[in-house]
């Protein structure tokens, strides 16, 4: 995973054009079946409007002695993302207004973006730009906007069930670590390892996009199923540091996917957890009224919280490759909770006669042995609106043997797996 | 407020008849639009039957030696409202019979009625009565029962929504100040007020009708659209004093009347929260399974805990300039309350695109502002579930400022109010 | 009760056979209108199938030097119940596998049956077994499997309304006391008390039938109308020891039985509370998700929690005279409560006029009595959702008060009774 995100690193993304395109087409090629979508530009998306796409080939910005300040060979994170082209000699009072520098952290060149505003703009360490000297500066940024395409990428991996999760994650960043490389990289390797797995219960859809555009751009283009077809969705950020275990709930905070995460995230050393009020990613435009995808995330240490946040700080050092593998861990965990979430209905009206199939007494004294209890109590309580670890919980018992049990009762026929039933009042 | 309650002060009233009809004219003077409304003596509503009219002119009760113990003209509580006539000579020990007063409050002549059984009496102070002789006294009562006309009034002030409050109070006691005419003249003011609104939400549907009877008249009249058109109901009495702020729940106690009462009489010197099983006036009716018109009361001190209550001593002393405009102060603001209690849901699918209508940052670097944030969080949350104050105490923000959030999403067209919606299950 | 037990006792019981069909015509002879019911061997019920009958004539096993260890005889239980038929000499060692005894219960012979598996066997005392020397053994006994039917017998005591209570107890234990033999014992007595009531709100449907697969039998056959026309039903076993009074809760714990039982038995000396986890009874068949009939136990002293129960030990001594009529009034006081706990909704709209019916003051003046107020608050909330225990805890009155009140009420008409109505949204 990390060099990959090593490989992806340099590439200029932004939320269209060569950069996203350049990065699908990479990821594409270690995720078999991956298909890539080209949405027009100017075509109406929800509220929105898919936007003109970005090139940018060369920019530079050079002090009155000729001394480049700032180069977007250098780092592309120099260059506002997104920005409008200039080639103009600029006095620095005037310059200033084009400068994004963080004074609480002066050795960090932030990211900046302007997406949906006409601007450009050169980001700097605040260092660099206390020692600006009066004069003329040359700004030269080579970019254009043009009419193209907005680019994502869907992957479906199909399950026993129609019923799919949604994981989400985003390609719109440039030269960052932790946000952005390590969503994708690590829903790379998420997906190789959703596509290894013989027996899916549920299907998997992941989404590779821009940010924001790109969520309402999927919603947009695929609302007529979405919601039906979706259980439930996780979003994958800022998933590579060596930090927290972060679980950010879903605007219900109720879904199975919640019940599994909050439980999952506690078993490892720095567990926190979020609201929905905490959000700031995808998830907000999946969880929106109407939208009704129920989406958590999953995440190391979360935006926000870690210093190197949005600066050319947050580099490959930030993200590790154990950074990484715990950040999988997480997701793949999760993942295999609700796997192993299931639930049940039995085949037979009544309680099966357990004798016949050799799961009871053969003779019958004094007491019924406890795994007998747990069958009847299983059977009893199988009726669509309790999961195995809804079982455990309410039979004191640990989930493994529950799972055991269930099993054991299925393959006799007496049970059979349900998606979950609604409670009839 | 006062001088109304002065005015109407002398009138006899009683549950039908010259006095009720005598006030309704006199507020509908006061009140553009009001209609006032008779029906038949005789008419079923509901379990009921519209009772004749009464009509008294002189009554007087004279001692052995011609002094007068009670007179119509000095009180007209002197006179068991609606009392049969008569006129007869009897003896002190048949008279007491007939006689009402106050042991516990020798000063105060009780407001004592017989309104569904054929009864003739006196009520005075117990002062009086244990001065009384033996001998043969006059009872003479100049009153008629006779077919006629149960009379109410209604008004309706439109507002935006056809759904209703309806506000009730009534007109059937005579020379009583808080419990009644605090009641009338408070709703006058409430209703002048109401009309001078430029814009409501909600229409306000005012009657006026004697108290029981003129709710089951109203009821049974209007039953058909009652519970439909209307949200919910405030009933209004014994609101003149300068004691407590009281609010009486409806009988599910969880309406957003409920709600929004609860905290408003908690901003008053002297708050008191009263159950539905409290109840003594017409919520009661409106109240009932099958009616289903979920009402509250609001009021300064509760009939039944100041003690004046039902007596001569419940005279414009009780009710105060202050007193009332308290008491008018409880109901605007519980109004205004729910006036800006509002639902919204949002116009488009989707978190909207903030940024082209000016309410995101131009470019975005490490964080948002707390602004933007409460900007998505309302968006997120206005499902028609939540009321702003449900936001404000969802975001941990003044209510002032998610009303202005709200305010302005609505001119940007990205919500747009809507009556509450049900959670679907 | 005590001398029924004394007189069934004897007799060798089993799942089918003519134990069971003697049993059934004996109580037959104390319940007139008991129906017996023969449903063939082999016959398909849900997953089970009805087995072939049992007759056994006699067993005996003896020792090497002639002396006989077991004999049916003595006791019916010394043969393993439903085993098969055997004539042969036997080695010790050979025949210990054939052998059950309680090591920690050494001079009690365990009660152990194989119905379901193909089994031959003895019980004894571990005291006698261990005095067993090497040597052959003679085991005889003549039983046989045959071709038949199984026996259950049902007895409807209509009441006004056709909702049924559904009283099941069971009749497949041999010589055993306390389970079994209580059960029925209390079940006749409680079905002749019923059959002497005047008036009984719900019908009571009483089934004695062998233990599961009787009630599996009578779930198969009944399926259809079972759980619409039952409204929840009472699992009767262990009823007649000097012990515990024990509540066993339904599987949703909620039902007006569980409410009621969960009272009653705490008016007694020894209460106990069990989860329907804590099931091991009929009450595990009726309440299985798709038969859903709710259905609570009431015991004395529960199964498996006192020593002698199935064992040998478990005679009529366990259950006593006033054992039984303890378990007896336990069953009867929860039946008065259900029959009790009645529902009413309002016949007219609105609050009725009390006056003309003479319940509300003729003259009013400060105040209204308790009981108009009780009246009034009984009718606001007879909505089919609050049974008179209920009302009793809503307004702080003692439970007869407000059943007196209902019942004035219903006597002129106002309130009428009602089956549970379920809660709108």
């Amino acid at each position: 995973m990390h060099e990959l995100a090593t490989e992806l690193f340099p590439i200029t993304r932004s939320i269209t054009g060569p950069g996203v395109r350049q990065t699908l087409s990479r990821i594409a090629e270690l995720l078999p079946g991956l298909v890539i979508h080209e949405v027009p530009t100017g075509t109406k998306v929800l509220d929105w409007t898919v936007p003109r796409e970005w090139e940018i080939n060369e920019a530079r910005l050079t002090g009155p002695n000729g001394e480049v300040i700032a180069d977007l060979a250098d780092s592309n994170i120099h260059v506002l993302n997104y920005s409008s082209g200039v080639d103009t000699q600029i006095e620095l009072s005037e310059l200033q207004e084009h400068l994004h520098s963080l004074p609480d952290m002066p050795e960090a060149i932030p990211y900046v973006t302007s997406y949906y505003a006409d601007n450009w703009g050169f980001c700097i360490t605040d260092r660099a730009r206390q020692t600006l000297a009066e004069g003329s500066y040359h700004a030269f940024i080579e970019a254009r906007h043009s009419e193209g395409s907005l680019t994502y990428a869907e992957l479906l991996i199909p399950g026993q069930s129609e019923q799919e999760v949604l994981i989400s994650t985003y390609v719109c960043h440039p030269s960052l670590g932790n946000n952005e490389l390590s969503g994708p990289v690590v829903t790379v390797a998420l997906a190789r390892w959703l596509m290894q797995q013989k027996s899916l219960r549920f299907s998997y859809r992941i989404v590779f996009a821009p940010e924001t555009i790109g969520a309402i751009t999927y919603i947009a283009t695929n609302r007529d199923q979405l919601s039906d077809r979706t259980l439930g969705g996780i979003n994958l950020t800022c998933i590579g540091d060596d930090g927290d275990w972060s679980y950010l709930a879903s605007r219900e905070g109720n879904h199975p996917l919640d019940r599994i995460a909050s439980r999952v995230v506690q078993t490892f050393s720095r567990p926190r957890v979020y609201s929905y009020l905490d959000r700031g990613s995808d998830e907000r435009h999946y969880g929106m009224p109407g939208v009704d995808v129920p989406m958590i995330s999953l995440m190391r240490t979360k935006y926000g919280v870690y210093p190197e946040y949005h600066t050319s700080l947050d580099d490959l050092t930030v993200i590790t490759p154990s950074g990484l593998q715990g950040g999988l861990n997480l997701v793949r965990q999760t993942i295999e909770g609700l796997e192993s979430s299931r639930y049940f209905v039995t085949t037979v009206l009544g309680e099966p006669q357990l004798g016949k199939r050799g799961l009871y007494h053969r003779t019958h004294a004094r007491t019924v042995s406890d795994v007998i209890l747990a069958r009847t109590h299983i059977l009893a309580y199988s009726d669509g609106q309790h999961s195995v670890e809804d079982l455990a919980e309410l039979l004191d018992l640990p989930t493994d043997e529950v799972e055991e049990l269930v099993s054991e009762l299925c393959e006799h026929g007496l049970l059979e797996e349900s998606l979950p039933l609604k409670r009839s009042l």
